[in-house]
């Protein structure tokens, strides 16, 4: 792929008519060294999925639905075995078929390719994505829990049980659906929660994420709530800790340091100040004794979907790790 | 007041101006055994506070900010020493000028009068509010909290120690006030955690009557959150205990049952389930082992401030306690 | 019906489960003289349409489709010929089969229903209205166009052509209908034309029953526009007229004097001063020499649907015009 | 300014802290020749105003209020006579001392300067703005009239007498002003009509720089409206004309053949079609006989301010006229 860095890529989109396809094509006609060769999508005038996989390009984006999503990921390779592969969906989030089926109720529709799918935590995963031919974008509240703690799990400054993850998320984190839950008279002037506890599948994608990259193992209580908005994901998350502010905050800074999109501030983050771009911004407070409140924010669409998507592209294909996110 | 009853009650309200004394007259003007006889404001066409202090009302609601009220209780008790004065400020809900100086950072207006003020939580004071003079109408966020929790801990089901609150409240909460961060433009499409940790006045009155009533002093870590919207608080609260979800559903129904107003639902009530009504619904859901998961939520201009107002009015003079509040 | 009034009378709602039948519950609940016997909806947990129709009610209010409210109101009356019929449908708004074909581009499902239709713009047809046995409810445009037109044509005060309409409506106008647009992430932050010029089937209704009770057809441009709200029509009406703008709301106050819902007011009415009741306000300005500006706003769902009806049934069954609108 | 182009150019903004200032500097940074060397504002931290006098900048952009703002480009022209001045006040944008004080009520500060003033409306004054030093950059709301009708009269196929704009704007046009009109809680689900008829100022701009440039001087009738959204415009506007609407479309399409920013589309346009972008667009629409139906978006901040000061910025000093914009 050296030349394509010289010449630009061409990129496909599969599933371009939904909330974070929409996102994906609105970056990319920004993007100094890729071109949109084609986008699909389930709305008039699209061109069908299966019309896309005639389509050479260097990059396909697959922004469908879990389940779908493997069964073209599978397509996709066979078609264009040198492609490099960028799967939106929960399809590839989760490393064996037990946890997948335990998580998605559902068998793995492609077994074969779970050990080669690098996660695409960029801040992360940033070596092992260099090169890699399938990337499985991680969730967008699963980005906001795992940014912070990851780092503050791995430098053993705060405990892994009894974490509390409160977070609160904007309207099209539920996607391009129509459901009447999500009708405008139904969503705006109201506030609610869903699948408290120990529901919700990100759950799954950060505790194994988090044990994998740091031998420890945390224990979630997750609670989503739907904000009458249309972007942003706000994580709340209680830590226990006996350390002192000061070091969690140093611990998530030494970590990030360096970073373009990953940064810790204070006074905590608000939605307006990362919607529409690609930051994940993150702060540390004081609870009561015993407990540090850590906040997250960032763009669902952008950093939690879309705008990580371009960055792991960015890092797989060699380029600027910033190119078209700025 | 067994005259009132009969005849109906005259009521005087100070600081009518402001949101929660505009939704005090707006509910007031459907009691069937009360009439406004003044409402001063700050906003013109209004009668000065002062000129209100001359006329002879039943009952006296005080929607002023805090130390001025307590200015003004001691006033209107000096004016008129038989009639109910019903303050939704924070003047009054802590028992002790120096837990006051503490939580409010200045010395109490009216320490003489503490002593008899009455903590006007209805469903939890109902027997001390009748035939009271001065009644404290509790904080919205503080209403929220303890009404799930008081019961809870009453009853011992969960544990008083590392209590997490991650509140959420519409704008309204922050009352008619000409700052920047209130304007249309920088609510809207926005969301943001402030005070957290144990900085906010309301941890000090909820912590304080969950003890006085029960014995045991509650530790909590409370988050309050702004909302784009206009009204509603949903507190999502995280409790430590090894009891199954049903035994602490099991105490909340048993403690409201009779009540009309706080009611144990399932699923989670929505903030469209209790805006503009003086409910207070609550749930109980399952979270990771040894902690659960209450939600509650109401509307903090009605059963958060002007409707539980009223209802402390009702029960104060003897009517029925959901006269002119469903 | 005189014992009815008495007594009280049993009301059947079919098509419970959409914005306007949820609003008429929400409003019937209040109501002094009335109870809600059924309420048919598509949502479960419902009682089928069909079953409805085996229940004996006093007054059967038709929340349902067009066409689909044709078949009812035939079949509620074959049912229940003594029985008070209130359809909030368009199916019986216009006069003629032949009208009716032009604007709903479908043939008429009960033409001979069709002349004992009264027309349920209450200030306008009262007299009409007592004794009924079939109201059709107008439509929430058409009715926020209507009570402000027909007094200044009727007076002479403004010229019957070139008068441009410019309406404005929150999202419950078009109803609990899954469509895309309706999605929360498409009308947030969002505004749009619709419909414009002379396609809106409300034309038909007010061009048509302006020229019945006056004598004089007007002709309309007109321009729905779609506002990110729940509820509230405000319709911005350019008329041509030589005469000074206090010459028409002299006309206005004139023919309203003694409403309790349409009144005239100064300056303009917002939003805000008419939702959630069933007001119709109005007012007249200046406009460049020769027109001048007439608003009106009001609650879609309310004096625009469901309020509406209400007062009709007041009024057809001799209840106190106001009665549970207040 | 040749020089300017290779090597970039430096940037002054006085009145950086509201909102056409912050999405100025929001836009700038994109801007691949200019980069901002100071931004004054009224909020902390800032740089008192008069600090940034003493900067030597290529450009200065003056974001201040009326009357301010026409003392501010007396003294910037005084200390950097070869500067450029872009002013996005209504200071400069009335060719008279005269029609300034009929429309601002007060007399204007700087009628020396008038004269050079170039009308900063970019499709229709390219040619005057190239290497002019005082720009005017027009108003939000005259800007989104302007556009469509200009070349509506120049063509002659639409009447200028008897137009009605009936426009609609987010709130962020009024400004960051602490006024309690502006608060979240009164602005949002509210929607309301002010300054109606041939009161606002921008008429003034309007039918002055249409009669400059056509030689026809058209009449408005202008009803502003408040939008609960941040932001963007969409003007409706109703023209007299006996032609079919495909030549008033035509005549827009040659006007705006080639231009960027200035596009004749349809179906209608959508707020959600232009905010966030320097675009303006326009469609035409059949009415009643005689009466045509313009419709045009853009965003307040952006074509109605900042976007469009930029690309004034850009054609005055040569660069590409899109630069930074896309």
């Amino acid at each position: 792929m050296g030349v394509a860095t010289q010449t630009g890529v061409k990129v496909g989109i599969f599933g371009g008519s939904g909330y974070s396809g929409r996102e994906l094509a609105h970056w990319l006609r920004r993007h100094p060294f890729a071109s949109v060769l084609f986008s699909t999508g389930s709305k008039p005038p699209h061109i069908p999925h299966e019309e896309g996989l005639g389509r050479a390009a260097d990059v396909y984006f697959l922004c469908l639905p879990q389940v779908t999503s493997a069964a073209y990921v599978q397509k996709v390779r066979e078609a264009w075995p040198d492609a490099l592969i960028i799967d939106l969906s929960g399809d590839f989030r989760l490393r064996t078929p037990e946890s997948y089926k335990r998580w998605y109720d559902h068998e793995h529709g492609a077994p074969a390719l779970l050990p080669e799918a690098v996660f695409g935590l960029t801040e992360v995963f940033r070596k092992d994505l260099v090169g890699a031919r399938l990337v499985s974008n991680p969730g967008c509240y699963a980005t906001s829990v795992m940014l912070p703690l990851l780092p503050l799990i791995q430098a053993g400054v705060i405990e892994p049980e009894d974490i509390i993850v409160d977070a609160k998320s904007g309207a099209s984190g539920a996607g391009r659906t129509l459901r009447e839950d999500l009708l405008f008279c139904e969503v705006e002037g109201n506030f609610s929660i869903y699948s408290q506890g120990r529901k919700h599948r990100h759950i799954g994608e950060i505790e194994e994420t988090i044990e994998r990259v740091t031998g420890t193992r945390p224990t979630l209580t997750f609670s989503p709530h739907l904000l009458p908005i249309e972007r942003g994901i706000l994580s709340t998350i209680y830590v226990r800790t006996e350390r002192p502010v000061a070091e969690l905050r140093d611990a998530l800074e030494t970590y990030y340091a360096g970073s373009s999109f990953a940064r810790v501030v204070d006074p905590a983050p608000r939605l307006k100040d990362v919607n529409h771009t690609n930051l994940c911004l993150m702060s540390v407070h004081e609870g009561a004794p015993g407990r540090a409140i850590v906040v997250s924010a960032l763009d669902n669409l952008v950093k939690g979907a879309s705008g990580q998507a371009i960055q792991n592209m960015n890092v797989a294909l060699g380029f600027e790790e910033t190119a078209g996110l700025l």
